[in-house]
């Protein structure tokens, strides 16, 4: 049985104290199988837990889905050894119409462009197949507002508060003068299994795109990150640690706000700084 | 051309402060095609940079290759749109006799075992296709050394000093009360990455199995980064942040010490405590 956390005995040391050994709660990381239709689609190793959310914002961010009208339904399909239903393998049916992934598709999407394998290829890619569009999204966000999102994000972080071994990440609406509303927190060993699961989440309650609204991530901004929130058509990316270059080069194309380093009262802002006010 | 650091304009916003505009240092982040006798292998998004080593390392977890004579030799055959030689799609050519690898294995290592998907089948996993076994390796490290590793790690990180954005593994070899010797150290936007080139630079230059050593990584540790460090022989595995669940119990199941939270003079010892003293 999968489980969100586990509890294991943990010895702690240190050079000025004495050796104390106590059960300890550990971040619970299982992998997980995701079939469409009966056919294999992907392995990923995650915290179980909001399985159906991750699943769905996967396949956004993979292109298959971007309505909640597109997701037939989900079941477990997995048996352990003796027979009894596992929560290991996830089978997703589409809706009628709705055309299945390339199989060799979840990982082969920066190899499609005619120009062969580079950050621009992987950029066009996105462009591509994107089916919503952040720049005309014009809505701006207070400074000291998305300063305080990072705070919000940690107290609403319930397993890292136990393990300390989690990533994070936060949907919160923002409109004028207001605070940010939150929307959605979700955790996972991966930090871009957090992102799936709140994306996820907001298309199953019929939310994309996402306009109006900034992703509050624990982490740093990788390109796939930027990726999985254009899919989403969410205007603002918030990281607490850096963006890499490509994250940035991509947001920049896309009209996508990226902002790093959003700690202690200052920020980042690498692109889209209109947004901000 | 792939590049391990690249300039931005970033705008530096403060609840106190006023807006101060200039150019910023960002962790290089381009996918790298890896192909192993001209089929397509994988495409991992890293930081471009001992390339060689990368792909080394990463066949090393995979379990293609275990010895420096398993590989013939690495070229870049990646080629942009107009005709020139491009850093971003590798082939390997194995030596003659060495397997290559089933196209699907490399994400598909966990679907497998006859019991299914779970951790239980991903810990069998790594036991049956790891060419080497730690537990006969009983060399212990000193705590006060080892405690001192994090830090030796964060001293060595060139491309983290100029950029805050990536993350980093350092292997150090430690003998009864000598201070552990720094034998390599690498940086990447993805921690397995970092792993991956610490392990392949090993190969490569013939060390494994990695007797007598210890991994520092500057992160949390993953099932996966456990599964690395044991397919390349290496003992100890230690990490500046939490482990997961999964992550301790392969270790427990193969004899690895699995050490978490190596911070401030201070550690926890989740497996193998007897290799600390």
């Amino acid at each position: 049985m999968a489980r969100i956390i586990k509890r294991w005995p943990v010895t702690r040391l240190s050079t000025t104290g004495t050796p104390d050994t106590r059960a300890d709660q550990l971040a619970g990381e299982e992998p997980l199988e995701v079939r469409v239709e009966g056919a294999a689609f992907s392995v990923t190793m995650r915290t179980p837990g909001d399985d159906v959310d991750l699943v769905a914002g996967f396949l956004v961010s993979e292109g298959v889905v971007w309505h909640a009208d597109h997701l037939d339904r989900m079941r477990y399909t997995g048996v352990d050894t003796r027979g009894r239903r596992d929560d290991n393998v996830l089978d997703v049916a589409l809706a009628t119409g709705v055309a299945p992934p390339d199989a060799s598709m979840a990982r082969n999407v920066y190899t499609t462009s005619s120009c062969g394998v580079c950050g621009t290829a992987s950029i066009e890619a996105v462009r591509k197949t994107s089916a919503f569009a952040v720049t005309g999204d014009a809505a701006a966000i207070g400074l000291a507002h998305l300063c305080a999102l990072p705070d919000r994000l940690l107290a609403g972080q319930k397993v890292f508060g136990r393990t300390g071994g989690v990533h994070a990440a936060a949907l919160f609406a923002f409109a004028g003068a207001h605070e940010p509303e939150l929307l959605c927190i979700r955790e996972d060993v991966g930090r871009h299994n957090a992102v799936d699961k709140v994306v996820g989440w907001a298309l199953r309650e019929g939310r994309l795109p996402l306009r109006g609204t900034v992703l509050q991530v624990s982490g740093r901004a990788s390109f796939e990150l930027v990726q999985k929130a254009a899919m989403a058509g969410i205007p603002i990316l918030s990281a607490v640690s850096a963006p890499s270059a490509l994250a940035v080069e991509l947001g920049d194309e896309l009209g996508l706000t990226v902002i790093g380093f959003n700690r202690g009262g200052r920020l980042n802002v690498y692109t889209g700084s209109d947004r901000v006010v």
